[in-house]
């Protein structure tokens, strides 16, 4: 067909900033005084961007620069640089749904791929803060209403039609939805190379690429992720995308967010909450609970939006609101089943399931992930409720 | 939200030329010589756009330009100008991809909205030929080979990730989506003033304001029309939308066209196949019949493509096209219901349900349109053929 070019990801205007050349740049922008001392921390999680906290003697912020690659693997894997303005933009529009929700953006520079925002440490990482022992009650229910609140607000139940269909255009983000569709749905599931595993789970694996029940389930949960654009997700809402402390809960790393089904940030944040308890078995029964308080905060708070902001008139018609949200509910556990293998066995690996020591004990924690997953792939047309999980959660 | 401006319709570079001003204004373009006689004829349907033929001394051609409302209901109805941009883009897309099934575009002017295109005559549109007893024994096998081609071809299952999202900003269609969203699936059934029907179906009418069942499914396909993106639709095939004779079949007025689910066209065609039957009773077995070829066309050409030409490495599972196109024809259910009903009672009205002079007459068919369109909205999951379908057309 090739109707289409590419488009230009590097442009002319575009360098990438060494460290030393930071400094000079964001004075230049006013974001420091110009006699002002700034020190440049690295503190990228290394994957995809190149980030540092800025000090200076007032104020920190943190600077991201994309480069038009992945990082960790490199260019042989290009990725658009326009994912700096979708992160931008994205925070901006959850900031403005639900203030306080996401880091204020203080500059943006679409051309060079920078992306200034406020710095919210103290704060943590939720997934580095739980590892460690810290807790939060507020959490699951915080997540469950931003959730709630992104998607209707962003959705053709609050959204007049062209407006709707204006912020899908605005927010496509091709190359990044690629790169999930690739390491979320294609490459678990083929016993590709660059999964990761250890060696006692090869058949395991190997059973993934094999498995035409559970291939069939996994082609039509990508092919909604592919063509359903119900609102504005993040796609990528995991305990690593969000700080977190006693007072609040901040949603951050936007730059996969497109316009695509309900039920996959749910189904995605969840399954993380799934492989924090699996992979620290202490937190195994609190982890499931979260996933309750997580779905009825979901639930309240979306109900309570259609029935008193919607737009569209049908939203009145009874057992409507029921039918979504029981759509959402099964789409959110095939995606929940996805993310659990992908995170296990795939090429994006996640502490949770590596800092045990144990060869063993960590192959047995990764496989019960797999069969977790496996299981609400296959059977989340069956599921309906989180509570039907327990006996999973001992 | 107000976040988005609507693009700006209107601009400095257009102005609506009259009759005398388009010989000037083809000629400066080439189309025509310079001494050239031209002479100007309208054939618009009159809807929402300004049509005309254009015959010089060796060749005719189609003159459209658009205005930014609809014609029919004047100003109140404001409609992006973009649509001729649309319209070409897609009568090229179709051109490539089945050659010859769609009018050759000789002039495209998107700032001034004026498309000049093949004129097809003496083929004649499908809807008015038929009407006058006219025949063709390809026409619906045509259309279903086509709309297998058209969306296989503009879908994930055969571009890859990236071009597909391409293709679906650059056919973004945000206004002409919002018409169809309006005509098709909310004053049907919310008994608005602009609905068109003899006094005695008021009750008829009535009902599918009140009938919660049905506005519940028509509330879902509605919903599933807006979000699904699956291919390249035409969003408005219709018999109208089709030229037809012995020889060929080719489609044109694209101007509604946009990504979409599988289904919709399908359905729409084939409801219109059954108002032809239904509003000339002489051939209502024969447009039964040819609903069947077209779906039958559509399934075997596309389960060929399916199996010959994919990117997607799931099609191989077994089971995934069967599931694929059992949703495809439930889809397609809904829609033809929706579309009975709005061609029966709502502002589009159609020449079939309208020649009959007989009041009674007239009632009676239009009734048994909008019956035959609750029962596929309501059923369409229950209903697995077609054939099922026989004894609404003795």
């Amino acid at each position: 067909m090739g109707l289409f070019m590419a488009k230009e990801e590097a442009n002319d205007q575009y360098t990438f900033l060494k460290e030393n050349e930071i400094v000079e740049y964001v004075k230049k922008y006013g974001l420091f005084q110009p006699q002002e001392q700034v020190t440049v921390t690295e503190v990228s999680d290394g994957k995809i961007n190149h980030v540092y906290r800025l000090a200076g003697t007032e104020k920190t912020v943190i600077y991201k620069q994309a480069v038009p690659y992945a990082r960790t693997v490199g260019e042989s894997m290009p990725l658009p640089i326009d994912r700096v303005r979708i992160e931008a933009k994205v925070l901006e529009e959850y900031d403005r749904i639900l203030p306080g929700s996401a880091p204020k953006v203080l500059h943006l520079d679409e051309k060079m791929a920078i992306a200034v925002t406020e710095d919210l440490s103290p704060m943590e990482v939720a997934r580095g803060a739980f590892l460690k022992g810290a807790e939060s009650d507020r959490f699951a229910a915080d997540v469950g209403a931003f959730s709630a609140k992104t998607l209707f607000y962003t959705s053709d139940y609050y959204l007049d039609s062209i407006t709707k269909k204006e912020k899908k255009t605005y927010f496509s983000n091709a190359g990044m939805q690629q790169l999930t569709e690739e390491l979320v749905f294609d490459r678990p599931f083929a016993f590709h190379d660059s999964n990761f595993f250890e060696e006692e789970l090869r058949k395991d694996v190997l059973m993934l690429s094999q498995d035409d029940r559970l291939r069939l389930e996994v082609a039509k949960l990508k092919h909604k992720f592919m063509t359903k654009t119900d609102a504005l997700i993040h796609s990528d809402l995991h305990s690593g995308s969000i700080f977190v402390d006693d007072k609040k809960t901040v949603v951050f790393d936007t730059e996969f967010a497109c316009f695509g089904p309900f039920g996959f940030d749910l189904g995605q944040f969840i399954a993380n909450l799934y492989l924090s308890g699996i992979g620290t078995p202490a937190y195994e029964k609190k982890r499931f609970d979260e996933s309750l308080e997580t779905w009825y905060a979901f639930r309240q708070t979306f109900s309570h939006l259609w029935k008193t902001e919607s737009s569209e008139r049908y939203t009145e018609v009874d057992g409507y609101l029921t039918a979504v949200l029981d759509e959402i509910f099964s789409d959110l556990l095939g995606y929940a089943g996805c993310e659990l293998i992908r995170r296990s066995i795939g090429i994006a690996q996640i502490e949770d399931l590596n800092y045990e020591q144990d060869d063993k004990a960590r192959a047995v924690r990764r496989r019960k992930c797999v069969d977790l997953g496996k299981y609400l792939i296959k059977e989340r047309h069956n599921i309906h409720s989180l509570e039907q999980l327990e006996d999973w959660f001992v």
